[in-house]
């Protein structure tokens, strides 16, 4: 069954010769992918990628695409258009103030006429004459430069007024253009717009604006192992079948990052299929197209090999754990991913790979929120030649930040859901110390973080009534209990 | 005029006699609000209101309003539920997995079957009585208990494998329950969704969720000088009109907390007309009003005169800038708001008193964002017996991050678009020294605003060219140059 074997960078690559359908290849040696080979012809295509580092599959990443001009420009009303990036500089039409205004309540006067004034040389001024009366807002009377705000006034009777010290010009007053000078830049192209900005766009006379489209993205769910939730009845739920989730949890994740997702309805395995579906999407007016593959059933095969068939691939398999089988190709002009079924290596590899690469598309940083030290509670191993994340627990002991790690693997939602940040294990370490001090991403806010009761141990219901009575009457409090007893379970992909 | 003067709190009130529509009230000595009265039987009700600090007013919020059951729940599908709030605690219908799994792609196996196995005494197993292939998430076979992973074995023919080593029960097996039990609590009430947790609550066989309902609230902006962006016309656009923008502001920032707004129209300063629309509002179904009073033309009475006619009034006045005029009360069960006019002073009273009652309603914390330590670039001057917040660009030198204030008033919306962060000067503080250290609040990510490059001068139409050049290619690098050249206009309020 061995039908040929060569040497690519050092590694030993053996081609089997199978039928379509036959459930593994065995091997041993340096390998470190496996080729289901469909039929003796696909095979001679069917070429190995050595897995890339994290580093290497975001610079390929970066070259491989074109972003600029990618998305097309639409027009939005101001108010509707916050969390949009605009697609052209934007100049302030009107200025404001449009006029000189009165910035405190108080009396309208020029400066000139209250030099001099002081405690023990007062000044009187005639109202209607020297002062007037204005509002805050209010548009500054003929011929006066300042105000005197009405605290600072002494009302003698209906036409008199009496001050004890001067005022400065343009003391108290807002004058024409001091906010917003018609024709200077609000904000420059790829600006995010925020709540804010809706105020300066309105107020500089810009009522619309040009925006750039949310990217459109495909998500294709494939795996005959899947049950959509809407079809779900508890009686009819066989073993080995799972609930399809991923596309729900990446798509909510699209809407997060700017962008906008349909959801094709699930496939099975059947790589035919699958790449009449890719093929017919391309032509859409898709940015980007997931397939997400199960883990099972050799489906991250098929994207490869559809990818493969219809386009390139430039990555298969990147040295980070979880999120490991993910592949990383293009058909035409049109990024097409394929992500790994388990849920966590699902949500790595989106925000590893797909999540940058909208932030580019849209001109926006792809910020990762905020890192802080922590020390883990106990030693952290991890294997030497991946990049491990390593979801954690995280609470206060005096001045540190202690990490416990969720031990669980990639197929858990939980020990993402659970977790309060994820450590980084870099590839050319074997694992972290107890007490050595090392970088977490935080995924709640330190505050939040800070005000958590963390209980690690097992499973236990009445923690359970526990956190919901303490989340019900304190809103600041939070109670956190994980329960970690089994090890043995899940695979890190 | 003169018509009364008593003592309360060791202030001292004067109560005028003037005619509805007078324009202003001289007065001079320890007062610090002044009553424009609409007539002098209303004169009799006008209580004068001792400002508030902003930790009373905080206080005064916390024990005026019941929070609890003030929102209805309703049931939405978990898809679209991410950003909303659990209005139960939430426990898993079915386990996850529910059935053992194989978690690697290999051979199930009794692992008792291996135990003794090593490299100089390997073991010989047979296909299909010893071991079965397995691929991940495969429902494992009766009688097995482990997955010998692909990768450890040798394939010897159709029938045979030979292993080196053993594996442990359980060893890459998913077992039932291993992420998620059924019946276990997989949220407490109050758990703000999120794009995780949609993932979480499916595998767990819920399909939807009981969660509040949205706080709806009225905002109402009233002055007779605010024209509507929708019917602007540049032609017609008159000295003292101001484009009416704090309403799509606040109710922008009112969505991104997880509340809802309608917009009531414009409405002049009318006071009868004002009281009538919050009396008609009261009526329906809206959890919050907000009154948004011009600076000008003395709308803040207005929103304090209503207030008080319909209801009670618990504050009027706050010691901080921007932000001091604020009112808050209720009618009947309904919070009341009166909002200061001015951009700046508008959105620090909403992100003060208004937005921690909305999260508080739905059993969130009220998150501020990041905090650091900044070092202002020059001496910052403050009014003893107020707590400022002042606006500032901060950037990166050496080590240190330094902190330039925006000068400009409470009138300039800019002052707030283009700010890094806002630093608080506490009440009893005269300012802050040059390169002494202070917190401040962060308004980006400090990710972004170490790629942010700071050029503070006076307004320079090539840099408005640069800084979108700059944002056009880099979309990580941001250039910010901020005029502030005037600095007598706009006050604090």
């Amino acid at each position: 069954m061995l039908s040929d074997s060569f040497t690519i960078e050092n590694e030993t690559i053996l081609l089997f010769d199978i039928k379509p359908g036959d459930p593994f290849l065995g091997y041993r040696g340096k390998i470190c992918s496996i080729l289901r080979l469909e039929s003796n012809m696909e095979a001679k295509r069917n070429v190995y990628l050595k897995m890339k580092t994290l580093e290497e599959a975001h610079q390929i990443i970066d070259e491989a695409f074109a972003v600029s001009g990618v998305l097309a420009i639409e027009t939005v009303p101001v108010p509707e258009a916050v969390g949009r990036v605009l697609a052209q500089p934007i100049q302030a039409k009107i200025s404001s103030p449009h006029f000189n205004a009165a910035a405190m309540d108080g009396l309208a006067v020029k400066a000139e006429v209250t030099f001099g004034a002081s405690e023990t040389a007062p000044k009187t001024l005639n109202v209607g004459r020297d002062v007037f009366y204005v509002n805050t807002g209010h548009v500054m009377p003929a011929d006066t430069d300042a105000v005197i705000i009405i605290e600072h006034v002494l009302v003698l009777d209906d036409n008199r007024i009496e001050i004890d010290k001067p005022v400065f010009p343009w003391q108290n007053v807002r004058k024409v253009g001091e906010d917003i000078v018609a024709t200077e830049l609000l904000f420059p192209r790829n600006h995010l717009i925020t709540s804010y900005c809706v105020g300066a766009l309105l107020t500089g006379g810009v009522f619309e604006v040009p925006v750039k489209k949310k990217p459109k993205i495909l998500i294709i769910p494939t795996g005959s192992e899947l049950v959509d939730w809407r079809s779900f009845s508890s009686n009819n739920f066989k073993p080995g079948q799972v609930l399809e989730t991923n596309s729900f949890v990446l798509g909510s994740l699209i809407e997060n990052c700017g962008g906008a997702y349909s959801r094709h309805h699930m496939l099975m395995d059947d790589s035919a299929k699958i790449k009449q579906v890719v093929q017919d999407a391309v032509k859409e007016d898709y940015q980007m197209i997931l397939i997400l593959g199960g883990s099972s059933a050799g489906s991250e095969d098929f994207a490869k090999r559809v990818i493969l068939d219809l386009g390139q691939v430039f990555v298969h398999g990147v040295t980070i754990m979880p999120g490991k089988p993910v592949v990383i190709g293009a058909l035409a002009e049109t990024p097409v991913f394929g992500i790994p079924g388990y849920p966590v290596s699902a949500i790595i590899a989106f925000e590893q790979f797909v999540r940058p690469l909208i932030h580019k598309m849209l001109g926006q940083p792809d910020d990762t929120g905020q890192t802080i030290q922590v020390e883990p509670t106990r030693k952290i191993a991890s294997k030497l030649g991946v990049e491990e994340f390593v979801r954690v627990k995280l609470g206060q002991v005096g001045e540190r930040i202690v990490a416990t790690p969720l031990p669980r693997g990639a197929g858990s939602i939980t020990s993402i859901t659970e977790a309060d940040g994820i450590l980084r294990i870099p590839t050319h370490i074997e694992g972290i110390n107890e007490r050595e001090m090392v970088p977490a991403q935080l995924l709640r806010p330190l505050t939040s973080i800070l005000r958590t009761i963390v209980i690690v141990g097992s499973h236990d219901n009445t923690l359970d009534v526990l956190a919901d009575q303490i989340k019900a009457k304190h809103s600041r409090l939070t109670l956190s209990s994980s329960h970690v007893g089994s090890m043995g379970g899940g695979d890190g992909n």
